[in-house]
């Protein structure tokens, strides 16, 4: 049994939004599902369809998707009390959400009967055995969450024994243990999975539990190694209070220091990768520090460290970040700087020629630009067209006269936004006005305007996303700015920025830079065509 | 042995500065170890005197300082290979803090000596004991942090083992075993602490892990578990790479789960504040769901769990917020319930009164914003506003009859933004304009300029914080946007919200909501008063 494959619970979608500050749109949650598909993820718990409409909307989505890996998940409890499974509201909902698999939880505690659902014990093991029964006659995959099991087996654990059989003998197909409060050791989880695993067979035990006291990447290991095979997670550690168990550690330390098998090799190789898509998605900050897929999580300050790992790497890191997708890092040295320096202008195609001055100078230009709130590692196209224009390949394709924005509301009605520009090219100039959904949309609809009869391969690209950070946020609305832009042509998406006290200040040089990116590539590749 | 006390020895001022973006001057060093002193700490790691001129300085400070609690601690090395330890430039700088105890590290790991110090096994075993007897014939408390000694276990238990008796035998009064790497699994660990205990005892054994695998915490009370007295670690879990143990966690679950006394009950009750203090002086974001300590940790957003809390706060609380100085919150969002409406209504002091109708209809609303991008839960101020619009408790203070922004660049000049602004109040209309750093700024200028005098108390309060997210990213610059600001007056803070697909709605109507906010707390404070 002991080195048998694992099956990965994603939660994100449903137990991760519970966390403060995490928020999905609908369709927010069906390009999370996609990409946890492709990566060969088991189940992926979408939502709680009865508990509000964006869910709901959620599974009508994704019935058009055909998912390749994974089994869509809906999540919602047992039956009410005292109505009967056919009439209530909430299992019906789960039916409707169509998904291969279901997850409900039932109550193990006691005290959550008695005291929180004013049941007695027998009628909460009826509406176990119910629910279960109603939905395997449906023909669903059944996931049964014991919810509160390990307080449960604390207060009383024959009760909460006789929960789990009821959910078992019903038919349910997995019976997963969970932590609801976060608060149990791994010395007493550990112990309480042993006994459970003496009625319910390893392919059909799973385990879920929360961080609240900093433990829950311990105890989904410690419930692995004492007999579970199905663990739940959300990426990122996302959930409520303290958050879920973080299926990045987890993952990495069954998969690479368990020799448990969870994922193909190749997606383990996008880990770091997908830890930062979904924090991207939830639009909050990532942790550096987060094990494995932090940025800091193999970067070496200490001097000691510095050069030991220089000498062997497993000197001072206990995998290699590769296997994660994730990579050393050294704090910081001027010669590291300059040696990245040049290896990324070959990345990008850009020739720096022989004279080191040059890449002294993009160097130099990157750290003050960094200081001044620019982030070169996000926006390549932007970085591209700074090491050009400081080699002097670089050629300004127009020439801004002056724009104008005005945005006029009234009353209650929309606002009316519009904007002018004036640019140049060569001698001849040209003047046009557009409007747009706000400023930064008017303008880039002016500018493409104006543009495109010089450039008539402008009409080829287009922005694909927005982002907007504040580099620091304790002057309110005089804060620095920086704009994030990715736009994408039929050959690829580059990403640029732009930094300023004015949003339309920073939307601006985003967009040109942009749009000059563009212009600079199809030059090059024309030059080489010729 | 099962319930002795358990030695808290603290590293935030040497091992956690060694994390990314952690940095403390001499002074913030000595009014974090007077912090911890004051709490009943009992080592107190303060710097490494040999490796840099800072530390030297603390150790000097310190000298003036007279410690009620702690022992204050110089760390350091063992002596350099082939050199006399009275002759060791870094032991000779370890004496000079004049400490009470010293901490040293030695090798465990026989990869470290032969192949990173380039050292015989013989050699290194003779570092160690020659530098314990050093220290000890100088009336120094010795701690021997055994470095890398779970990655020495697993590769040549044997020797791992003798580099600790050549300690021990040396009058070495501790033994810490450090995971140097983060690498080791809780298993593995637990069974290699058993094995040293039976060589160790209790009183003079130690732990100190890295958070590589996200396990530092479980390592640690696994330690203890099997026979350690000492734990290392720093607060708030600052440190290299993934960081160090989190006292924080650690101190937690050894005294409030695990029964083992750390500090004395009253500290406990500062842990929260502690975590805040150093976060603040380290000037780096505080982590909302770090367990026990942080803003989320008692955090109730599910409907289910916030009503379930109001019954019975065990339901979904590990322990009692207020014992490690925490409080319960209520989040309020789409997954909320009817049941923490009711609550949030009470913890923003807003009167729902006995109408059912009324909590059903503001859920209604807070679900269907919600869809719409909009977050309760980040936005205090809005919610407020939004219930009170709802059970008839807030009359508009003035009216908008209309605004326009201009934003015009000419060449590579900055741009001119300005505002104006008609508004009414009652009968009277104010027209009025203002300038600023982008339109945001320029309409909030406007807007306070022309409401000031009707309402004087504007000019107490400003924006603190402005945050802008796009709500969904997969259509350009027309995509939604959500706009957060914190306001703030001699009172409190407050937050709210706007949403739209122009970021100029999105944020008026957020300044809005503040100012609205502003005057509807301030009027049920003078109701109060008279």
């Amino acid at each position: 049994m002991d080195k048998q494959n694992i099956f990965i619970y994603d939660t994100t979608l449903r137990d991760g939004t519970q966390g403060e500050k995490i928020n999905f749109s609908a369709e927010e949650k069906l390009r999370i599902a996609q990409r946890l598909d492709d990566m060969g993820f088991h189940y992926i718990e979408g939502g709680w369809p009865g508990s509000n409409p964006k869910d709901v909307r959620f599974f009508e989505m994704a019935k058009g998707i055909a998912f390749r890996n994974a089994r869509l998940t809906a999540f919602g409890s047992t039956r009410k009390p005292g109505v009967r499974p056919e009439k209530c509201r909430n299992l019906r909902a789960l039916l409707r959400a169509d998904t291969p698999a279901v997850a409900i939880f039932g109550k193990s505690w006691d005290l959550h009967a008695t005291e929180i659902l004013g049941i007695s014990l027998e009628e909460n093991l009826e509406m176990i055995r119910d629910s279960v029964v109603f939905l395997k006659a449906r023909k669903k995959e059944v996931i049964y969450d014991a919810e509160h099991f390990f307080d449960g087996w604390r207060c009383n654990p024959a009760y909460a024994l006789e929960t789990i059989k009821a959910a078992l003998d019903a038919g349910a197909d997995w019976i997963v243990l969970c932590d609801t409060n976060g608060g149990a050791m791994p010395h007493d989880l550990t112990a309480a999975v042993r006994e459970v695993a003496k009625i319910v067979p390893f392919e059909r035990l799973g385990i879920h539990v929360h961080n609240d006291c900093g433990l829950a990447v311990a105890n989904t290991i410690a419930a692995v190694h004492a007999g579970a095979a199905m663990v739940q997670g959300t990426i990122n550690g996302y959930g409520e209070r303290c958050g879920n168990a973080d299926l990045t550690s987890v993952i990495g330390n069954l998969q690479l220091k368990m020799g448990r098998r969870c994922l193909p090799e190749d997606s383990l190789r996008q880990l770091a990768n997908l830890s930062f898509y979904v924090s991207d998605i939830a639009n909050v900050r990532p942790i550096p520090f987060r094990p494995f897929v932090g940025t800091s999580a193999f970067a070496h300050k200490g001097g000691v460290h510095a050069s030991a790992v220089a000498k062997n790497p497993q000197a001072y890191e206990h995998i290699r970040p590769e296997w994660v997708g994730n990579r050393q890092r050294v704090l910081v040295s001027d010669l590291a700087g300059k040696g990245s320096i040049v290896l990324k202008a070959k990345e990008l195609g850009v020739d720096l020629g022989d004279n080191e001055a040059v890449s002294r100078k993009i160097l130099h230009e990157i750290k003050r630009l960094e200081d001044h709130g620019f982030q070169f590692d996000a926006a390549d196209g932007s970085l591209s067209l700074l090491m050009k224009k400081i080699t002097g390949a670089f050629k300004e394709p127009f020439t801004l006269q002056c724009f104008n924005i005005t945005n006029a509301k009234t009353g209650n009605n929309p606002s009316l936004c519009q904007a002018t520009i004036k640019i140049s090219v060569g001698d001849e100039e040209e003047l046009t006005a557009a409007e747009g959904n706000g400023p930064v949309n008017a303008l880039d609809h002016a500018l493409r305007k104006a543009l495109t009869k010089f450039y008539p391969q402008i009409s080829e690209m287009h922005l694909v996303d927005f982002k907007v950070r504040i580099v620091e946020g304790s002057e309110g609305t005089a804060a620095r700015v920086k704009v994030l832009l990715d736009s994408r042509d039929a050959q690829e998406v580059w990403s640029t920025i732009g930094v300023s006290e004015n949003i339309i200040e920073a939307s601006w040089q985003a967009l040109v830079d942009s749009i000059q990116y563009k212009l600079s590539r199809d030059k090059l590749n024309k030059n080489r065509d010729a």
